[in-house]
């Protein structure tokens, strides 16, 4: 089986790549070949066979030239990222709707009954506030952000392409992504994991937002879970409403807090500084919390039960087994 | 005030510039000069300074020289429809995704705080099966053909384009439009207003599905009404949920032809001819039937209160005012 990842070098392509080197197979076919493709050079597993590329999707050809080598499973996670999307509108409309239709016309148009499964990393940005107090499945698409309509087109475009026979697409909209491993970023979202992430490591978090915030977390590992998951599914079970609400968990930041403390103990904890930032506030007062995903669950979906499930799986598998005390 | 209409030659098209002509004005402006667009040239009005051209939106430069005259308000109706969209991939897509966004591009691109009102025929062949006994307004977007994923598209656009504060969007999705003059056409619903048509013009018309089919409907007046009122609505009162279902009268085949009979008599109704057809059955079953549209008659907009009307405006307006007894 050779597969292809676009977005290969970013935080839930690694941990993609991680899971499949794990795995060494997907649906029980061994993987023959891996083909990594992102704006920057992926880091290749040990294990597979793989061939980096570097280019952009929405280039003429690009798309072309990676379909070309007919990938069975196309994991789609390249993507202007939600920040740069709304500060620079034409590159975010060239990568996340351009780059998306130039892959699914490249696949069109091999024909010769090339029907590849696609794997699409849509959003929670797809819904836009005001929200009920736990937003259904069926909940209709109104984005506050480029992003998020760039992510309802690509969602859109995937669900026709698959219905008309031009390839298998499931789209997976991701809950907040928590702990993600790494140097703090600059994403308004980033103090949900920098306030697990930093005391672990033995620095100082600052925490923005009131403790009463809740969100929908899953971690690094789940992502990939969903995405190789999401590969495995029967699209006769899928039926036609192929773009999904991932699950996760649904917890307060002060939930999220205790979990440390029960995890890490109270040094940790009290590595959180408490800095209300009225800017930061106010953005995520827009933000979605709480999502029903019944119909992800029943597809066999699975993210952690608790916050301290998440905490843990950071701990193992970004930091070794170890923290700062 | 100058109004561009693009899709001006066909039927809603029309029934705008006749409302138009007769109104003299929009938003208490006067309209001094309306351009009409199509692929086919349209009809001009006799009381107003009008221009005609013909070309197609999705060829380069197009939609600049349109908007280079920078129109107060666009009302937007060109497009492919549903079966073409469905027969022809490429030129569904062109024409309705890429027209589509040439046009709002080109609107971006004059700047200088040019900022028009973009009025939008959507459809609700957005919703897409299987549907609740009744489609809330914040019902989840999975339309079922190629020509409804496009509309999605169009909308999300619009909404964006709009939230950026490049231009002033409303999407209108359309019910059905009944009854349209004309000859009958090919469409699988043709039948919804050949029922009427036919018989009050003293030709026989056939009924291919059973009379406890529900649709809604409104008329061509109550379309070209839609239309005028979105051009009037405060972006303010609007709020960012910009596409709105537009509200109608829905009733079964059977109170269809209850309300010819009553309107125009039991000879007129005897030329229905009940002739089954399960292909047709099997299409019509998969569309949606009725719908909340809360908001948008919150908003004011409004359609007949029976089929009744519907029946007596196409009188009126199509067949001055006679039919065939």
């Amino acid at each position: 089986m050779h597969i292809l990842i676009t977005g290969a070098a970013g935080m839930v392509g690694r941990k993609l790549i991680e899971r499949l080197a794990g795995d060494q197979s997907l649906n029980g076919q061994p993987i023959d070949k891996l083909t990594l493709f992102d704006v920057v050079a992926a880091t290749a597993p040990q294990n597979i066979n793989t061939t980096i590329t570097t280019a952009d999707l929405s280039d003429d050809g690009v798309a072309q030239t990676l379909i070309a080598e007919r990938p069975d499973v196309i994991f789609h996670l390249a993507g202007v990222v939600s920040g740069e999307a709304e500060t620079d509108f034409d590159k975010g409309y060239r990568v996340n709707l351009d780059g998306m239709r130039n892959l699914l016309e490249a696949i069109r148009h091999v024909g010769d009954g090339y029907k590849p499964k696609v794997i699409y990393t849509s959003s929670i940005a797809v819904f836009g506030a005001p929200f009920p107090h736990s937003i259904p499945d069926d909940f209709h698409l109104t984005p506050l952000t480029s992003y998020g309509a760039q992510k309802v087109i690509g969602e859109t475009l995937l669900a026709d392409y698959t219905r008309r026979g031009f390839l298998q697409g499931v789209g997976i909209r991701l809950p907040g992504i928590t702990v993600r491993p790494g140097k703090p970023n600059k994403a308004a979202s980033g103090f949900y994991s920098a306030i697990i992430r930093e005391p672990l490591a033995g620095q100082e978090a600052i925490l923005p937002v009131s403790e009463d915030v809740v969100n929908t977390h899953a971690s690094p590992r789940a992502a990939a879970g969903f995405l190789v998951h999401a590969a495995s599914l029967d699209p006769e079970k899928l039926g036609p409403r192929i773009n999904l609400t991932m699950p996760g968990v649904c917890c307060t930041i002060g939930e999220q807090i205790e979990a440390l403390r029960r995890v890490a103990g109270e040094r940790v904890v009290s590595r959180i500084r408490r800095e209300p930032d009225p800017f930061i506030m106010g953005i995520v007062a827009g933000w979605s919390t709480r999502f029903d995903a019944t119909r992800a669950r029943a597809l066999g979906f699975t993210a952690e039960d608790t916050f301290d499930d998440i905490i843990r799986i950071h701990i193992a598998d970004d930091l070794g087994g170890n923290f700062v005390r």
